[in-house]
């Protein structure tokens, strides 16, 4: 049987802020991004988070993010290779360890924001962070864009890259994302967003916005747990897909 | 042969910040107390910090603090003792994933400033801070004030305490420290300093500024690493000790 | 006709957060505690949220805090008068010239959190800050809890204090507010907290949770703007008063 | 005679940390950009150094910077422009109202780092900004680099924008600096430094690092506050202007 892993954003509240959508995604995805403290959480988030993640047996990753929380991360912030891998170790290192001391184990690390679309096209930075992670735990996955360079650097430092797409993301014909902004950025329709995660996995393409077909090999289907739909978006997905035969299960085993 | 470490707050800088005399302060020390982002250091200057002590085979702890940049952590944030615990597991892991990924071994963890101060004296945030210490890693050691609770409770909940006494710094007859601000509260002179630091070695004591004498057994010696002649006092003490045939080494090994 | 003044704490979401019942809010009270970027709110939002109060006629207010965001201001600081002092001057300098910019005016202050709760009991903060906003601009009113030391503060120093009450919290017999945290704290009966408020106005007391009477005059009555039900406290309030024919009118004029 | 105005950015410490040299130029320089609290400065710098600065009977300046203490503000955090102009209109109000508590005036304002290079070629942000100080108080002198964009933006919406020179840092043919990093980028050889300040003023044009001659007309001269040697660049700037019977004062009276 064909299987997908179904992964979103979590843990990004911080102090009294919550995103409300974020208790019903973890009971329908299999991997959890969980913020580490830099755009988004804070350490009681993120032990919230973990716990909640543990308890449903959802796969655990770190979800690192330039330390902008008023631009929650989204601001390319200009910081040095040396920086970014330093601000990587330091909040991956931060999330493992809330792992440890929840019993639970960190499985992969997936990059926030402006950051992840960074990596996808900055071969210095994607080097330094796949490095970075690799020297802290080399059996951490990255989960990264399918197509990007974060993805073939870390295959090239011996990590091993996990491939995604994103459900209610357009695309660009070279396999990139709409910038958020522009138009045709962001999907909220259910219906077609989970036509298009079903060609996703069974049909191994996305409709790019200028109608050309792009190539995909997704190992994990992302939604983003921040939109006011997330959960129903998620929701549609996941019945498509299990209505289609298709398995849901964490790609990090 | 009688030895004692020599500890040192290290990766107190910040950005453009530093503190002028770390890098001699990194010579004289057997141990480094190595900032984790909370009240100072930020990734670089962690990163950068731990490299420089493991060039000089210094042991590296965490110096968890609160996370209170402009008040250097000494400002006590009244943050609940579950907060607590949850700021020292993601600081400890932060700075414990900077030293995997340098390939240095983190030994011990030394709270900082407030956070010190309040772990002495308050039962459940001590025993929430030694409790999430454990669970991250049982095989760290944590270095507290000779006779406060923050030591019982480490050894309590399966810890290695390790006890320190600070030849720079007033101590009350209870054994607690002149609190910064009072009369007493620091001492800069070479000489008396280094003449403290001996007796709190060879004789196991100290005396208080009522002139009694508070009996102490340190493992380790503290100097401030933020004062202007931290690394003049550390290199009378280590002189004054040397010349009485004391060892100087980590007590992590 | 008797008229009464209603305030609520505004404009403390902070990048992507939002509080979501603040814009029903804005159209139910008759002066907005706005935030100044220290325990919540950021530039944009404070643009935004003076905007929205402005096209309302709703009188602005300064809502200065401790800058801990993570704990929403709720967390003792420990700063010293002299800090609490800057932080009111640089917090409510920022929000007059969001004022400015907008065409509005800037009319009162009241702090935030912890720092409210202090400056009610502790007199040298509660006169430094009573000086600092006199300094900048004494035509600002402060608007503080009836009872306290930081009106008495006020009126020593030349500003005019206005005296208020909370309709949604517990009071101790002393004229203080219950805890947070502790029993009796939040009140969230509509019906309650309607009659309340109108005991408060047309009868000038508070019953305190030990049964005893409280007399009070207040000016205004606040509602606290993050609790779920907030907007539905102050619309009964609101029709409860109206229908004893008191007028909803702000203080500042 | 000839006058100029000698600047420098000050008040850029932080919380513990200080910029050993800055009371020195504050006895060397007319004018004085006291930071915000943005990319550097806290509420009690900001106090102390506009006490400093109003001793001296220099001119105060704001000097609004990014919101990213960690990079000194000097990496590019890619605001929008209503991002910019709702930052520099906070920071500005935060310290007018330092300036306003101390009974001193607020002169002028000059952006500091990546966003004063940003907005010396970004037409949408410098205006926005131009546009925002303006509508906080048209009285506002804006400095920025002789043939900015920012002076032009100034200019346009109504504020007199003053004309400034760097001293020690080199200049590309077009009249923008070479960028920090990059080789010729910054100048430490005093007599070099006081001999281009020279020409600056007396000979209109520097010397671009391709050879060429720019043309300037500076009405202010600036020195960066935080290299080691900054008093000592000052003093020669000074005493050669001196020698050669050009007057020191400050371009706001």
């Amino acid at each position: 049987m064909t299987t997908i892993d179904l992964n979103a954003d979590l843990g990004e509240g911080f102090g009294i802020y919550r995103l409300p959508q974020e208790p019903e995604l973890l009971d329908l995805v299999t991997s959890a991004n969980i913020a580490c403290g830099g755009h988004a959480g804070d350490p009681i988030v993120m032990r919230e988070t973990v716990a909640l993640a543990q308890a449903r047996g959802v796969a655990i990753g770190a979800h690192p993010g330039y330390p902008d929380r008023e631009g929650f991360g989204r601001r390319e912030l200009g910081a040095s290779p040396a920086e970014v891998a330093a601000l990587v170790i330091t909040q991956v290192g931060a999330l493992a360890a809330v792992c440890a001391a929840a019993g639970a184990r960190l499985r992969y690390v997936k990059p926030h924001g402006a950051l992840y679309n960074r990596l996808a096209r900055d071969w210095p930075a994607a080097t330094a962070v796949a490095e970075a992670i690799f020297a802290v735990d080399p059996a951490l996955l990255l989960l990264g864009l399918d197509g990007s360079l974060m993805i073939r650097a870390a295959e090239d430092v011996g990590l091993r890259g996990v491939r995604e797409a994103f459900v209610d993301r357009g695309y660009l014909p070279d396999g990139s994302l709409v910038p958020r902004g522009e138009a045709g950025a962001l999907l909220d329709d259910p219906d077609l967003v989970a036509e298009r995660a079903l060609r996703m996995v069974a049909e191994h393409h996305v409709v790019a916005i200028d109608g050309t077909r792009r190539l995909l090999h997704p190992e994990s289907l992302c939604t983003h747990g921040d939109g006011p739909h997330a959960a129903l978006l998620v929701r549609a997905v996941r019945q498509r897909l299990e209505g289609a035969g298709i398995g849901i299960a964490p790609f990090a085993r």
